[in-house]
């Protein structure tokens, strides 16, 4: 096959795969008071690509298994995240959401709080509904109890950098090590752990994933400053807008020179922001290499991520994971 | 024993229990970011009765089993509940709980959005650290997640009754029932299923929880209207100035005549209510019989709930699960 069709052929894999992830959500996730679950199905509704069921199904088939047993728990691992986003936009306070308003937007703050809770509280109703051995749903809800544990504070992180022009680049990587790459790692390793996989290719596979999460956001980083409006979702530049600490800005800020530096912190910190001021951050970040060195860094973490996947023997999984890695950087493949 | 004994030594049971819960709290509820985890201790520090861990214990001791084993599993219940108590205190933006600071009041909105978050993620984490079969756990761990979709129904339904003026006691009955009557079914029961009682064990324990949680609710409403202050943790009539439809309101507006219904109606509809008019609901809720009604229907659930547990041989627990039902609804024994 070409790079071409292998991509197309990927891409119509991972589609038919959120098709069963989304009707097995759509299935359970009803009861009573019907505007809660509204609410609570409102960022599901509006479609995804699923990324993390993926993760945990292919990681499950790496041993040979069919990932029919488990859909519950990749289906869990969307509503762990879906619950994240709707908390984190009320607390950001984040009208709206890919074009569409946010939850708390549309429902209120008091239902959007609701709404981030109930989806929570069904990831653990349904792993328990996968078809594995109640001993590993046990050791897999302990998981992502933990893991959510650890968005908790990458997020709480995420909060401080807000009001502080100290932030290191080491701080920013250990933030999204928990915000982003913590449920990558922990949709690669349930997977994996529901396959009864050996410690070394768990081992790896959390690595995997972790790498993966870590890749995604710089690569998020680079979008938010490089990409069509279109497809984004987003105005460009308003992580430049909001001030955000990306690891672009941080790069910058230590790798230009002085004036230069000082010129863009001032930009970064002010509470407004001319349209110009915009354009001239932009520039600076651009004349520092941040935005080759980010390029460069998250390809490093996908070669790794490629790598650590030769644990398990060659398999279309295995192909699908690296092709996985390659479409969070957008490399051709 | 005289009875005066009987309640002192329950209440030094009680404290005795409580202390073992908030060590095993204490020594769990910690990791990085330490404003958001003195945030998530904040009211647990407050310490209190601990009332749903010592159902969980002392249903699991009922058949014979020592409750050290499920500590992790009763502290769990604990942190629901204040994940509840920390979310809920947002909602209604309440910036005050027994005379501290609520969590969003003194930490922040998100903060104490996260707070929460991580209480709830704590649950799941320390349920795996109990000393009973993998199998049990994931069980258990479902069922935590079950009542809490429970939980955020119910307060979903309380919201909603804010703005409507056609409530009815059997919704209020339903609401109550979710938001307190599922927790404690829920305590008893994961007791019971921890220590593989009987299923018709475990369907007395789950009504036996229920109707006192309803009961609790019940003398709950009662207290803020009867109350010494200084028990109460809070001004005594806030629930009249709030306007909130507790089953006395709504049993004095269905009750009293047209004329003073309409009255009553008024008042507690009412944006701003003086004094004399909160005095005013007082008395016409007195004269409609319903605390007198309220607490009969408590003392009733409370009897049914003694009768529930003859199912379990006589035993220290089994007095003490009665103990605690007494309890509930102050009862002298």
């Amino acid at each position: 096959m070409t790079d071409k069709t292998v991509k197309e052929s990927f891409m119509a894999g991972i589609k038919d795969y959120a098709k069963n992830i989304d009707q097995y959500l759509m299935e359970q996730l009803k009861g009573q008071e019907k505007n809660l679950w509204d609410a609570a199905r409102h960022y599901i509704s509006g479609g995804g690509k699923r990324l993390r069921p993926f993760m945990v199904l292919k990681s499950y088939e790496l041993v040979g298994k069919k990932s029919s047993d488990i859909i519950p728990i990749a289906s869990a691992l969307e509503i762990l995240h879906t619950f994240t986003l709707i908390h984190d936009d009320i607390m950001d306070k984040d009208d709206t959401r890919r074009g569409v308003p946010s939850v708390h937007a549309k429902w209120g703050e008091p239902i959007a709080i609701l709404a981030g809770d109930l989806l929570y509280s069904m990831v653990f109703v349904l792993v328990y509904n996968a078809n594995i051995p109640d001993g590993a749903k046990a050791r897999i809800m302990k998981e992502l109890g933990a893991v959510s544990v650890e968005l908790c504070e990458g997020q709480t992180m995420d909060i401080s950098f807000e009001n502080r022009d100290d932030v290191t680049i080491e701080e920013y990587m250990d933030m999204i090590s928990k915000k982003t790459g913590a449920l990558f790692k922990c949709s690669a390793y349930v997977g994996g752990y529901a396959a009864n996989e050996s410690e070394e290719q768990l081992s790896n596979l959390k690595l995997y994933g972790q790498k993966l999460g870590i890749a995604f956001q710089l690569v998020d980083d680079i979008l938010g400053l490089t990409a069509d409006e279109k497809k984004l979702g987003k105005p460009i530049f308003s992580d430049l807008r909001e001030g955000k600490k990306t690891y672009l800005v941080l790069y910058a800020l230590e790798n230009l020179d002085p004036t230069e530096s000082a010129q863009l912190k001032q930009i970064i910190f002010a509470p407004e922001k001319s349209e110009s001021d915009i354009q001239k951050a932009f520039e600076l970040i651009q004349k520092s290499g941040a935005i080759e060195k980010a390029r460069k860094l998250a390809e490093k973490y996908i070669d790794e991520t490629i790598e650590l996947l030769k644990v398990f023997p060659e398999s279309k999984a295995r192909k699908d994971l690296e092709n996985l890695a390659k479409l969070a950087i957008g490399r051709d493949f």
